[in-house]
This record gives structure tokens, sequence and C-alpha cells, in this order.
């Protein structure tokens, strides 16, 4: 529970209204009830305040004279939400230790949280307050800086390397081998070992059974500040600058550079051996398949039909050539008529 | 092994044929033999009734005459099939008990199953005769409804919910945060914090490696009867409705709705903050930008093509408003030589 | 460290220069110096060579002549070099015996390796050498044959099949049940048990987070030699063919056959109950909806464009039926004319 002068004391903004008023929770302006604090970061659900039913609310200055609800006035609604419900819901507080159901073979710091039935191989360096949750397996040599926290199952390869401050989501993988294989004329595979690292940066957040390969013979790396959604692949030897955020479902292939402040839409592709600027933006379900030199916002996808519209339609990509040679003969006609 | 007349007492028919003809599994046409119960559920596949070996056959009224083996007449012969396969393959019977092996710091009833490796944190309720496999990670204040099975290295984060009867697969994630950040002007990223649930209702089965996350302020939820299969990734926020059905490597993006007996093909993606109806089908590979707001099919992708021709064709897509441009040019000449 | 007439006689090759140059890792061109053996695979590299700080180069008699450097001549560079770097980077060891933190309920061979918090189930079969990695779960009458490898946290259900030397990556889930199910007129959905398999041969190496389903009454079938990468997903009664390589994010829908030796890209999808030929290459984001009878290359995916011309072109994609009508309108008045 936090009164607004509290919170503006806090975080900054403008306090318009009772500045003892009292919130307890932040909520939607839809949702929010007494105790709650509402925020209106998009101009076009303005008109959901009226009937707003928060003891207090968040805004723009062009909307401060919207409502009469006690308000906190500030240039980003939404960055001043986000860091009130981080007041609100502070980070899980761990017990430090091992639990007797872990396996640990190296020293760690009396901070270390390690869950049920973790094991830690040797030679393996833990920062402070680092958590390790269940069933997680952090590998021969593996580095891990403090603060940074691991849910359940989360797998981290020998000697891969996780900054400080990050979040790696259950299930995440770091550091299999990447998919590196010599053909022989036969069609058979030869397996090039994979002896290069996962180097991961400060702040980054890592979903739910993402899987970041290691180098083929360089590294993997994933700059600081990097955010990465759910079952997302990273193949061997790729480079993320600083800051770029990836959702859901991504694949990207093997040594592909991404640069700094870059966002790519989910169900994106990126193929391999390509490089692309920073402060790109990718659209969701877009195959890139050339590398991108110049910001901005980059896109592929088709669009949904009926079905039966689509058939029509869409036969017609097969023959796509022949069409713009129908199109030149008509014009190549008229050309010669003209003359 | 079961009698014929056994299997129409328990799950009715029309029996033509000796009543005493006993089978001991299902089968396909193909490759159904002596003691096999094998069916006709697509009528393209009835010339392969003549020389099928099985011992009996499910089969349609409209097909009831086309073989002389001892057959069950039903009205849907695929359903028939499913509760024969039933009857014959029973689910594993688990033996109640927690493994030596596990840790469970909640009270849980006698009936219930915790395997090796498992986890179950504190203020966890779980139902009667709930299977826990190893591995699994079930976390604080998260419930669990009787007659759920949970296979190897489930994880379930804190406070989510599934309901009765529910089957989650080997690796699924429950509950991990969704992808929810503020960005502040340099590029660098605030985390909101995730604190709505999972909510999976009753007969609900979860694909392997499938990730659902936690709603951001109210919960993600996933209606009576959805199926799920391997791989799909469902954001923040998402409602499913009842008995929908989603196929493999699906991604649904944060705070879409789902309506009720939808079917969504593989790899289709569906974006963020849309409306999908009832009784919708969604086709394989399909990018769902839009809402969709009327029964039906719907589909977007492309015709596969040798490469040559598709390097062909598809050049011209890059060109498409271009040739649009060229057609409207030669209407126009058209046009004015008419008058 | 190797001396390089060591390495000419272990694995062949023609040596020009000092036979007792000692090299004790592979590297790039780019990346290469003292002590390092590089190798030119690619001739549009060629022009690094002369810049190169290795101890020594791999390359083709074509490129025999293109550097002082002492050498290694052989017809395939990059196959030569994935050799060397087997042999400078050997598989690890592993120390044979279970940790005290598994849970084991098989006779094993005593040259199996069981890590911490491993769990065999019973009549499980292990051939020798077996390294089972930390929180794998082996169900039920499962078998895993000689020298091969499980990462940390994969499931491997009851009755499947693991060949000889394969290498599966963490979080890997392999036997989890088909997605089949029949439909009730009511829209809900029957469940049909998975009694098939699957059935992995020898040498196949399966990524992080792969899942391969059990079949739903035959096997699964993954042939010799297959190299599945990271979050594929393969549904129930697939059969791959030998050697066969699939990228990253592939998904396979039941009862799908692929050839021998095909090369599938990373994200591209398969539907179901199709026949894939021998020695096809399906591009990567290339969705393949029916089957492919002749070898060859395959793609159907989109050129990625800026967002606002793709706006532009992408809009006539709904009515590019009308459009050809437009053309065949302008055709048939030439027509007219010309009579």
């Amino acid at each position: 529970m936090f009164r607004l002068d509290e919170l503006v004391e806090r975080l900054g903004g403008e306090l318009l209204g009772d500045p003892a008023t009292a919130v307890r929770r932040v909520a939607t302006l839809e949702q929010a009830g007494e105790g709650d604090l509402a925020f209106l970061a998009n101009p076009k659900y303005q008109s959901r305040l009226a009937a707003c039913g928060a003891s207090a609310v968040i805004l723009a200055p062009a909307a401060r004279d919207l409502t009469v609800l006690p308000r906190i006035v500030t240039a980003d609604p939404y960055i001043y939400f986000a860091r009130v419900a981080q007041l609100f819901n502070p980070p899980e507080a761990f017990v430090p230790g091992v639990h007797p159901a872990a396996s640990v073979a190296s020293p760690i710091p009396a901070s270390v949280t390690v869950a049920a039935g973790a094991s830690i191989d040797v030679d393996v360096e833990l920062g402070e307050r680092v958590v390790i949750g269940p069933g997680c397996r952090i590998g021969r040599g593996a580095r891990i800086g403090a603060g940074s926290r691991l849910n359940a199952n989360v797998t981290i390869y020998h000697d891969c390397v996780v900054g400080r401050d990050c979040i790696v989501h259950a299930g995440a993988v770091i550091g299999a081998d990447g998919f590196g294989f010599a053909r022989e004329r036969d069609g058979s595979w030869v397996k090039i070992p994979q002896v290069g690292r996962v180097v991961i940066g400060d702040d980054v957040e890592i979903g739910a059974n993402t899987t970041i390969d290691r180098g083929a013979l360089d590294d993997t790396v994933i700059g600081d500040g990097v955010k990465l959604d759910n079952q997302i692949q990273i193949g061997h030897n790729v480079k993320i600058g600083e800051r770029t955020a990836i959702a859901g479902c991504v694949g990207i292939a093997g040594s592909t550079t991404i640069g700094a402040r870059c966002m790519i839409g989910g169900q994106a592709g990126i193929i391999g051996h390509l490089e692309i600027v920073d402060d790109v933006v990718v659209s969701a379900g877009t195959l890139v398949t050339k590398s991108i030199r110049r910001r901005g916002v980059y896109t592929a996808n088709l669009p949904v039909q009926g079905h039966a519209e689509w058939v029509k339609n869409f036969a017609h990509l097969r023959h796509l050539d022949a069409l713009v040679d129908r199109i030149r003969a008509l014009e190549e006609r008229k050309e010669r008529k003209a003359r």
C-alpha cells in the first residue's frame, strides 16, 4: 500500500488531487476499482476514463484535465506504470542456501539459493544472490553473474557465461551444440565439434523453452539488456546487439549478426550469415533472407483470406511470371500501334 | 481381449456376424490381422476392405454390406474406434505415493503419485489421483485438479491452476512471465511484473514443450476440453474457448481471444490483441493479423514450387503495385480509344 | 597438439611445407594465429589467405599454390577440417557410475554414466557406455544403444528406442503422445490412445527442446544418421529416411514420410500424410502442402520489403484473381479487334 505522495517522491511526476490517496495495486482502466491505480498510456482509450473506478490514475500531460480523479502526470505513463508495478510486486525473496536434494560440486557464495533437484557441476562460478531453480543443470565451468535468477529445469551447458541480473525462464537451454556438420559425398554427416561458448550480457531475460546454441569456433553473444520471449531458437555464432527484443517462436540461423535496439516480431525467421543493422523492426511472421543495411520496418507476410477466396487468388501465384509476360505482350502491341 | 458382443454392450452399435468373435487390439485396415479390429472411417479407403485381414471391422451404415467380416455398424466409426482403443489401452495405473527422491512441501492426498526428482512447493493443492511425473516442479500456491497427470519435467509456476483430468506432456511450462516491458526513450526495457495467473479448465491436454505464459494483470485462460499439441506458445492474457484444438508450433501473441471449437493448423500464428469468434478454422502456416468475426476457414499460405520457378514468379511480388499500374494504364488507353 | 605429419598419417591428404609444424586447434582463416590450423573450404574466401596468421592451412588441390604456409591438400577441406576438429576436441570422457542423487530401477552396464537427478524406470535397457545426463527421465521399457549420450533434462517416454552413438540435447522429448483425437458432433474430443513407439536409428543427433511424438498405432521412425536441430516438432507416425538433416523450428505433421538425404531448411513446415522422396531440399520458411515426387529444391517464401512498399504491393494479393480477369479482358478486346 502506497500513498500517491510516496509514489511521486520515489518515481517523480506531478501529483494532482489528494496526496494521501492510498493505492495497493495497478490495474487497467477497465478493471480498476477502489484502491487501484490505473494508467492511460494510449490516447485511444481515454474515453474509458469517465467510467473508471480507480482510486487514482497515471496519465500524460495532454490528458491531465480529462478526469477529476487523483492523478499523477508524467511524460511516459506506461514506463511510470511499469515502475509502480515493480514497487507493488517486488521480485520474490528467496531464502539463501542449498536444498538437501540439490547436487553442488563447486564452492558457491552463501547468498546463493539452489533449489531441490538442481545440479551444479565442477568449476562453476556463481555471483552473489544467484537463484538456481529446481531441476536446473549448470555445466562444468559455467559462470552466472550476481543477482541472476534461473527458473525451473533450465540447462546451462559447460563454459557458458550468463551476466548479472538476468532472468532465465523454465526449460531454456543455453549452450547446446550448434547444428554443424560437414557433408560427405554419400550424404553422411561428420560432426564439427562445437567448441565456442554462449556469452550472455547483463540484464537479459530469456523466455521459457528458448534455446541458444554455443558457437562452433567462436562464441554466440547476446548483448546487455536483450529481451527474448519463449520458444526462440538462436543458432551458433549469432550476435545480438544491446537491448534488442525478440518475440516468441523466432528462429535465427547461424552466424547472423543483429544490431542494437532491434525489435523482431513473433514467428519471424532470419536465415544464416546475414547482417542486420541497429534499430531494425521485423514484422511478425517475416522471413528475412537478405541482410538489412538501413534502419526501418521490414515485412513479408500474407493477407489472410477466407479459404475459397484464397484458393482463387493464390493459384495465380504459381503463374505470376506468365502473367507479367501477358501484360508485356499487351503493352508491346500498344507500342507497335502507337508507332 | 473383448468379444464383439461385449463391445456392443458397452459402446453401442449394431453387430453383424459372429458375436463371439474375439478381438484384442485396434488396427488400420491395411495392417490388421487375426485378432485385430479394424475401422473404415473414411469412405475413400473402402477398397481396402476386400483384402483386409482383420477379425472384425467397425464401419458406417452406408458401408455395412461392403464386407462379410464380422462387423459393428455405427454412425461415427472413428469415434467408435477411439472408444474401443481406450478400452484396449486404459491409462497407465500409477502406484500412489511419494518417491523418496521427490521433495514435497505441501500436504497431498494419499491417492497422489509423485515421481523421482519432482518438487512441490508450499501451499500447493493437488486433487485425488493426481500424477506428478519425474522432475516436475509445482510452484507455490499452484492447484491441480483431480485425475490430472503431468509427464516428466513439467514446470507449473506459482499460483497457476490446472483443472481436472488434464494431461500435460513433458517439458511443458505453464505460467512463465509474459513478455511485458515498457520501453524507455533510450531503447532500454523496464520489466512489467507479470502478476496474473494461468487458469486451465478440465479435460485439457497440453503437448510436450508447449509454453503458456501467465497474465500481466489479469489471467491467461484455457477453456475446458481444449487440446494443445507440442511446441505451442501462448502469450499472456490470451483466452482460448472450450474444445478448441491447436496443432503443433502455433504461436499466439498476448491478449488475443480465441472462441470455442476453433481448429488452428500447425505453425499458424495469431498476433496480439485480436478476437477470433467460435468455430473458426485457421489453415496451417497462416499468420492471422486481423480479428476474425465470422466462422469459416481462413488461409494465407504460399504454393510450393521448384526453386527456379519460384525465383521467376516471386521476384514479381516486389513489383505487384507497379504491375497493377501497368494494367490500369492499358485499361485507360482503351477507355480513351473507346470514347 | 599435433604435428602436420601426424595429422596426414591419420587422416590422409598431401602435406606441403614443414612436416614438423605443430598445431593445437582449428580456426577460421580470419581469426587463426600462431599454433592454429585454418581451412579454406569456400573459394570465395581465398583472398583471406594472404593475411592469414595460421601456422598451417587445409585447402583443396585448386588452391594448393595460393599460399606458402605449411598446408594439407585434400579433396574436401571442410570434411578434413571436421575430422581434425574431432581429433582436437574428443567427446567429453565421462566417469562411469550412477550418481547417488539418481534413481535407477533397471539393471545397467557398469560402463554407463547416470548423472544427478536422472531417473530410469523399470525394464529399461541401456547399451555400453551410455551417458544419461542430469535430470533425464527414461520411461519403462525404453532402450538406448551403446555409446549414446543424453544431455540434461531429456525425456524418453516408455517403450521408445534410441539407437547407438546418438546424441540427444537438453530438453528433447521423445515419445510424448501424438495429437490424436476423434471429434464428436458437439465438438468435444475423444482421445485416441497413442500406442506406437518412437524408434530412432544409429548415429542420430537430436537438438535441444526438439519433440518427436510416439505413433498412434504404428511407430514413428527416424532413420540412421539423421540430424535434427533444435525446437523441431515431429508428429506421430512420421518416417524420416537415413541421413536427412532438418534445421531448427521445423514442424512435420503426422504420418508424413520423408526420404533419405533430404535437407529441410529452418522454420519449414510439412503438413500431414505427405510423401517426400529422397534427395529433396526444402528452403527455409517453406510450407509444403503437397507430396514431392521428384528430387530437387523446393521453395515458397516471400521477399522481404520495407513496410510501406509491402503495404502497397501486398494489398493486391487479395485481388489477384480480379487482376487476372482484367488482363483477360484486355486480351479479349485485342482478340476481337484483331479479327
